[in-house]
């Protein structure tokens, strides 16, 4: 990790040169010591959900909340929970992220939101500062869900929202239960639907996480306020028309489904501008059948992949997309199949939260840009049932899962800042 | 093979009210014995060039052609040549196909051709005709390619157009060499080689053939002429656009390289027609990258089959459509490469042939109709050194390759007619 080092050296400099009790250089430290538990020979990070690496790293980090002065548990799903004590007896702030990466991940995507939150408590600590309400720093289980496809683990079991069906059947590529995994951490079963939390005890739980788009890049900003997190719906789409030789069949006498696909892709390409700014609609994955050179595709099929932040506009896209195969399949005398792989309901963010952290950006100089996010995170899921926040971090040219993934200390140690100031309005 | 029986059936019955020397009772009966050999579970053909079953087809049509009073020899390559001498000594006529076929095919594509000129021969026979010339039904080896991806193994063998240092380097699926595989047919690489024919020997060949396509079901006729075949040109195109987050990406941040192919597959499909009405342009072959549902592709590589039988227009085509190509790649600041896999000349057929194809298609009562060849056949190969002639029958549906291939007997019978005709005016 030699680009961490270089960073560190920077930041003893940026350190004295700033006046914060937030400390950059820690960050760094930190975000480097962590970067090494399943370093990858690309220098990237492999630390699947509920592995023996996770652990490790969640381990590495409740010492540093041991440190902090935080009072540290862990729950049956394997979530820790880094406890400050408020003035007063309320429910609780809690913030954080996950420190589980997919296969070959980077650095970042998990690690920076749990560190900013324990950073937050670092600085309060020098500065002797106690908040009035309880602050929880938290590391979420499994968030990515490299080992069973599913992810988002450790955050369903606190809100109580799991299919134990559903993951009692799950294998990892090794021929695992969900269960031996379990236990090859030290969790149980029992234990993991056990972790379901009194809800009560909690107010709200805020997520710094980095943007994994290129928004705030563009934008040349530190940081973001997320307006919401994107449901996606995942449609497959199969258009049937006619195989046939390629050479001995005229033009004019067709029912060629790559070209009714084509136009269907060109068109859906189209639609999401039609509704607003943060609706998107991709088609990434498609099979042409037979797929051979000299034969007419006679079907074809696709994935679309249909988010928005707004569950009424999400939806809207969904029935236009369909209504448009419908459309372009009438008009070339083809079949067309859709079946419905997957509808995740969005997630908006409070508009009295938003403000709030609008006054948290402008407060440290920063300008309050607003972005939805597009990908799942551990906040879309306490979302369902607590009041939620986030901030995006900017990402180097929104790269993510991989080993280039990065973000500048500098912007981070800015989003810690706004993030302190956040937590501490909401003390009033 | 319960349709063939039936077939003969009806075909007594045709025979007796039909004013023709040309037996449909025969020519069924030996479609049904030859259809026999490599018979498959579904009803189909299998007959791979230089197998056993292709063997064994040939020699049957051997017996036949003996039965038939003509004399017959293989040459090195395979190629089956059933002689009957002219009142001159002139260069021959030849007329045939081929009977190996693609793995579970159908039981016309060769067959047909092959047995509509020993029926010439019989009709000949029945009515005490004897050629000015000498007219030769041949069987070339090989011409479906089903062992090495190739084909046309034979008929290149006899006009000596051969790549030997590449065809030594082929292996079939087993792991046999092309050496090998002659050898277990009884033929050896020398005898390959030394097939080369002395084409002085020849005047012209004559190919019968199923169609392969729907055109004459349409024009509701038995048989079509020829106009040409076309050439294949088949290039390979790369989109590079730039992966991303589905979700993560605003629509107006994409290099989305599908949406980029599916312009360039809507506009090619436009392009023939701007040419010619017998130019086709097809993209049967497409493959996305990385092909996730939540990844914007990254790259999309396709393959283009174009064909015309005119070659200027098809190398016109060839580059109309390289130009869309990069026209759409430097609209959407994308990068394009192209790379050419093939690119076979088309065999034009002589007006003069055409014409008194049309003279004895009227003779015969039947409409003179032209259309194309968009398949390679052994003409192709033979129309590189020697002028040709070709006769298309009308197929069920346009269905090829597949048991379920189909020519009416009735068709069949007014085909071989008109062939018979065609060869007794190319006496004078």
């Amino acid at each position: 990790m030699r680009k961490f080092e270089l960073e560190r050296e920077l930041v003893n400099d940026y350190d004295k040169t700033n006046d914060t009790t937030v400390s950059g250089n820690r960050l760094a430290y930190r975000l480097g010591e962590l970067s090494k538990v399943g370093l990858t020979n690309d220098n990237g990070s492999n630390r699947p959900g509920f592995s023996q690496e996770e652990k490790r790293a969640k381990e590495l980090v409740m010492e540093w909340m041991r440190e902090a002065g935080l009072s540290v548990r862990m729950d049956g799903a394997g979530n820790v929970f880094g406890r400050l004590e408020g003035k007063k007896d309320v429910p609780a702030i809690l913030c954080g992220s996950h420190v589980d990466s997919v296969p070959n991940g980077g650095h970042f995507d998990g690690p920076l939101g749990v560190l900013s939150a324990l950073e937050v408590v670092e600085a309060w600590k020098e500065e002797g500062y106690r908040p009035e309400k309880p602050f929880e720093v938290v590391i979420f289980s499994d968030e990515e869900g490299a080992r069973f496809n599913g992810g988002l683990s450790g955050s369903e079991a606190m809100i109580g929202e799991v299919d134990m069906n559903q993951k009692l059947l799950l294998q990892d590529s090794k021929g695992m239960s969900f269960e031996e995994v379990l236990q090859d951490v030290g969790l149980t079963v029992e234990g993991y639907q056990a972790a379901k939390r009194n809800l009560n005890e909690v107010e709200m739980f805020i997520e710094v996480h980095i943007e994994q788009g290129k928004r705030l890049e563009k934008e040349n900003l530190p940081c973001g306020i997320v307006t919401g997190i994107a449901g996606p719906c995942w449609l497959e789409v199969t258009f049937t028309g006619e195989a046939g030789h390629a050479g001995n069949t005229p033009m004019n006498d067709r029912k060629d489904a790559l070209v009714a696909a084509s136009e269907f892709i060109q068109k859906v390409n189209k639609l999401p501008e039609k509704i607003n700014d943060s609706a998107v609609a991709t088609i990434g994955k498609l099979q042409v059948e037979p797929n051979g050179v000299n034969v007419i595709p006679g079907s074809v099929s696709l994935y679309i992949d249909i988010r928005d932040i707004y569950k009424e506009t999400r939806d809207q896209l969904v029935e236009d997309v369909i209504q448009l195969g419908r459309d372009i399949a009438m008009k070339q005398s083809m079949e067309i199949r859709f079946s419905e792989k997957m509808r995740v309901d969005p997630v908006p963010i409070e508009e009295s939260t938003q403000a709030l952290l609008e006054e948290s950006f402008r407060a440290c100089g920063i300008r309050p840009y607003k972005l939805p996010s597009g990908a799942g995170h551990d906040a879309m899921v306490v979302g369902k049932k607590l009041p939620i926040a986030m901030v995006f971090v900017q990402s180097k040219d929104g790269i993510s899962h991989n080993p280039a993934e990065w973000s500048d200390l500098q912007d981070c140690v800015q989003t810690v800042n706004v993030l302190k100031r956040y937590v501490e309005r909401l003390q009033d």
